[in-house]
C-alpha cells in the first residue's frame, strides 16, 4: 500500500506520521520533484485536502482523510469507490476559545488596551464606563454543530442566556428562517457557526442586520459568505453595531484595499481560530486512528 | 439625617442616588465649593472612600459605605462608632472576565491580531502554530475569595485543571507557603487574587518566579505589590515566561519610564478589570440596599 501526504509537515511531524503506518511507503507532496499527480494516482490512501479532480480521476484511491471540517469541494463526487473522512469536532475547542477571546476583547476593552500599551499611554479609570460584561448578554448561535455547542457551553457559564438557531438540530430552539426576523431585535450577540450552502450564503444581509439591536455584536467563525460585508462595514463605521468578531471573510487573505481593515471595534482573527501549537500533530493522530481502522477493514470515523 | 457622597457621579446617577434616600439631604462632594471636610463632619452617612483621617475625626458619622473591596486604609481605625461596609463580591464577574480575556489574548494571539489589524497586515495561517488553547492547562489560583472563585468556575469549563492556594479557605488544596516551591514547577498559569498584607507583599519574588515552568504565564488581578516587577520584566524580555496579564502594578498610573511598557506578551489592563458601563449605578444599588437596612436599624451587608 502507498500513502500520499498532501499536508505540509516538518521533519518531526513526518517521522511521527510514518511511525504508525507500518512499513508502508509514504510520499510527501513537498518532496516530489515532478508530477506529484502521477505519484498520487498510485496511492490507495491520501492524507490532506487535494483537488476534487484528482479524486475523480484516481482508480486506486480508497480513502481520503481531509484535514478540514468543511467538505464543500468534495460534495456529490463522481468517484464512489473512495471513502472520505473529515475532522468533524476537531476545531471546536480552539475556535470557541478564539470566538470568546474576540468577544471579550470588545466587552472588556482588551483590544483597546493592547493598542494603548503600544502607545505607552495610561487611560486607566476613564475606560471603565465604556466596558461591558458578557454576563447577562442574550446570545443567538446560528448552527448547533460541534463549534456552536462548545461556544454555547462556555457562554452559558459566563452568565449569558444562549439559544440556538439550526434547521436540523434537536438542540435548537429555532429552526425557521422567518423566526430570525423577530429574534434579531431581542439579542445582544449573534454568533455564526454555519457551513456554506445556498441557504446560508448572505443570510446576514441588510434585512436581518437592520433588525439587530443598537450596539449588538456579530461574530462569525463559520464561512465568510454568511455576511454582507458592505452592510457590516457601514454599521461598524456608523456605530449602530458595537463591534464584530470575524475569523472568516469573503476574500482570504483579506485584500489590502478591503474596508474591513479600517473598521472600528472589529476583531479580525485572519482564519486562525482553529489553530494551535499541537494542530498538525493532533491531525496526524486522527489520521493514525482512522488508518488503524482502515487496514483492519473497519468502519472509518467521520465518514462523509 | 445628612448623607455625604464622595463618589463622582453624573446627573442621572445623582438623581438615582437621591431616589431611594427619602427626603434626606445629600451633599455631593464635587458640588461643594469650599471646605468639604466641614460638611462631611455634619453627616451621619458617607458613600464613597474618603481619607482615613476624616473617619477618625468625625463624631457624627455612623456608617461609611466604601466603593471598593479593599479595606487596607481603614484597618484598625480608632473611631469605633462607625460601621464600615465594603463591596465584597461586587467586582468578581468583571474582573474574572478581564482576567480570562487577558489569558485568551495571549493563548489565542488576539493581542497580536489586534496589532496586525492596525498595520493592515495579513499573516493568517502562519500564526497558527504559535497559538495555544487554554484547554488542558494546569492553573494555580492564589486566593480563593470571590474573584478567585469566579475565575476558577470559568477556567474549569474551559477545560483547565484548576487548584487554589489560600491560607484560610476550606476550598483550597494548598495553604502553606512552603508548598508553592514544589507546586510552581508543575503549573502552566499562576493567577494572583490576593489582598495586600505582609504575607503577600512580594510573594512572587525571584525565588518563586524562578521555579515556574518555561513558558508559564502569570496573571495578577489582586494587588500590584504581589510581584517583583523587575524580575517579571526580565523573564518576559528573555522569553522564559510566555506572557503576563497585569491589571495592577506597583505604581499606578504606570509611569512613562516603566520597563513594563516595553515588555513583549504583556497584557496591561490598567486597573480597569472591575469596570463596566453599569458600575456606578450598581454601586448606588448596593448603597440603597444597605441604606434601607441602616434606617431600619438592621445589620448592614458586608460589614468589615
Amino acid at each position: 500500500m502507498k500513502i500520499y501526504c498532501a499536508v505540509k509537515l516538518n521533519i518531526p511531524e513526518k517521522n511521527f506520521l510514518k511511525q504508525n503506518t507500518g512499513n508502508q511507503k509514504v510520499y510527501f507532496q513537498d518532496e516530489l520533484e515532478d508530477d506529484p499527480f502521477n505519484t498520487f494516482l498510485q496511492c490507495e490512501v491520501c492524507f490532506g485536502n487535494i483537488e476534487r479532480s484528482w479524486v475523480e480521476q484516481s482508480e486506486t484511491l480508497q480513502w481520503l482523510q481531509l484535514i478540514s471540517v468543511g467538505i464543500e469541494p468534495y460534495l456529490e463526487i463522481g468517484n464512489k469507490k473512495v471513502h472520505i473522512t473529515n475532522l468533524k469536532g476537531f476545531f471546536s475547542v480552539p475556535v470557541a476559545e478564539s470566538a470568546i477571546s474576540g468577544l471579550l476583547s470588545l466587552f472588556r476593552s482588551t483590544g483597546k488596551l493592547t493598542l494603548l500599551k503600544e502607545q505607552k499611554t495610561w487611560k486607566g479609570a476613564e475606560l471603565r464606563p465604556s466596558m461591558r460584561t458578557l454576563a447577562g448578554s442574550k446570545v443567538l448561535i446560528l448552527g448547533a454543530g460541534d463549534i456552536g455547542m462548545q461556544i454555547h457551553k462556555l457562554l452559558t457559564v459566563f452568565g449569558c442566556n444562549v439559544q440556538f438557531f439550526d434547521k436540523f438540530s434537536p438542540l435548537a430552539q429555532f429552526s425557521q428562517k422567518e423566526e430570525l426576523k423577530t429574534l434579531f431585535p431581542t439579542v445582544d450577540i449573534v454568533v455564526g457557526c454555519l457551513p456554506e450552502n445556498s441557504e446560508t450564503k448572505n443570510l446576514l444581509g441588510e434585512a436581518l442586520l437592520n433588525r439587530l439591536k443598537h450596539q449588538a455584536i456579530v461574530v462569525n467563525v463559520g464561512r465568510g459568505s454568511l455576511i454582507d460585508e458592505d452592510v457590516l462595514v457601514q454599521k461598524l463605521k456608523n456605530g449602530t453595531l458595537a463591534g464584530a468578531v470575524l475569523d472568516v471573510t469573503c476574500e482570504e487573505p483579506l485584500p489590502s484595499h478591503s474596508p474591513l481593515w479600517d473598521c472600528p471595534n472589529l476583531v479580525l482573527s485572519q482564519h486562525t481560530a482553529g489553530g494551535s501549537d499541537m494542530e498538525l500533530m493532533d491531525k496526524i493522530k486522527v489520521f493514525h486512528e482512522n488508518y488503524a481502522l482502515f487496514v483492519n477493514g473497519m468502519k472509518l470515523k467521520n465518514l462523509i
